[in-house]
C-alpha cells in the first residue's frame, strides 16, 4: 500500500519523571554512561497499569523528549562527535521526527502511584508514554 | 512536580509497514514467535533519515498500533492465558494508553526508501512511528 502522511496520532502523558537532572546539558546521553536513580510519577487515571510491577524487575520506560526538534533527519551522533553526521534513524539522538526516547531501567523501589528507577538519563518533568516489561525479544 | 494531564502530543507517522500479514488474529504476539519479513516503507520527506542503514544492522522499530483500545489498564498476557490478568505495564499487550510497539529486528534488504527487515509481527499497513539502533543498553 501507498503510504498516506494525513493523520497524526495523539500521545497522552502517563505521568511524569522527577528526577535531579534539571539541566538537559549535563544529562547523559544514555543511562549506562552515568545515569542517577530517578522516580517515574504515574498519573491517577492510568495508575492501575502499575500495579504488578516490581522491585528488581527491568523495565522499558518511553518518554516524549518535548525540547527536541522534529525536523532534523541528519545529526552529529553523541557516541562519534568527530565523525560525519549520520541520518537520524541511526542514532539516538533526542532530535527526530517523534521524539520518543527509550530507557532500560530496574526498578528499585515501588511507592503510591510511583515507581523509582536506575539509571535514567531523562531530565526532570519529562513527559512519560509508556512502560513495557524486557522480554527475550529485546535481548537479541 | 505535580504531573499535569493537559497536554498531548502529535505522533506524525514516518511510514507504514508492508507485510502479508493483513488479520490482527494471525498476527503472532511477538516477532520471535514465528513473525514474517516485512517492509518498512518511509515516507519521502523522511527518507534522508535511513540514510545510514544497511543489511545485517538490527534495529528498533517502534509502530502506532491503530487497532488496539486505549483505555484497558488491566489485561490477559498473552504469555499467560490461563493466569491473573496483570496491569498492562506489565505486558506487551497492544491494548494500552499510548498504543506503541516495540519490535527488535534485523535489516535483511535496503530499496530505494524502504527497509526489508525481520522478523515483524505488525500487520500490513501499521503505522511507523520511529527507527532507533540497537545499543549497549538495550542488552542488558
Amino acid at each position: 500500500m501507498e503510504p498516506t502522511e494525513a493523520e497524526t496520532y495523539d500521545v497522552r502523558p502517563i505521568g511524569r519523571v522527577e528526577s535531579e537532572l534539571v539541566d538537559p546539558a549535563e544529562a547523559p546521553r544514555q543511562g549506562h554512561l552515568g545515569a542517577p536513580t530517578a522516580w517515574l510519577v504515574i498519573d491517577a487515571d492510568v495508575r492501575e497499569g502499575i500495579r504488578d510491577l516490581r522491585p528488581g524487575q527491568e523495565i522499558l520506560v518511553l518518554t516524549w523528549l518535548h525540547r527536541g526538534r522534529r525536523d532534523e533527519l541528519s545529526t552529529q551522533p553523541g557516541d562519534d562527535p568527530t565523525g560525519p553526521e549520520r541520518g537520524v534513524f541511526s542514532t539516538r539522538s533526542p532530535a527526530r521526527p517523534n521524539p520518543i526516547g527509550l530507557h532500560r531501567v530496574t526498578i528499585v523501589a515501588v511507592a503510591e502511584g510511583r515507581l523509582q528507577v536506575e539509571p535514567l538519563e531523562a531530565i526532570d518533568g519529562t513527559p512519560l508514554v509508556d512502560i513495557k516489561p524486557v522480554i527475550r525479544s529485546d535481548e537479541g
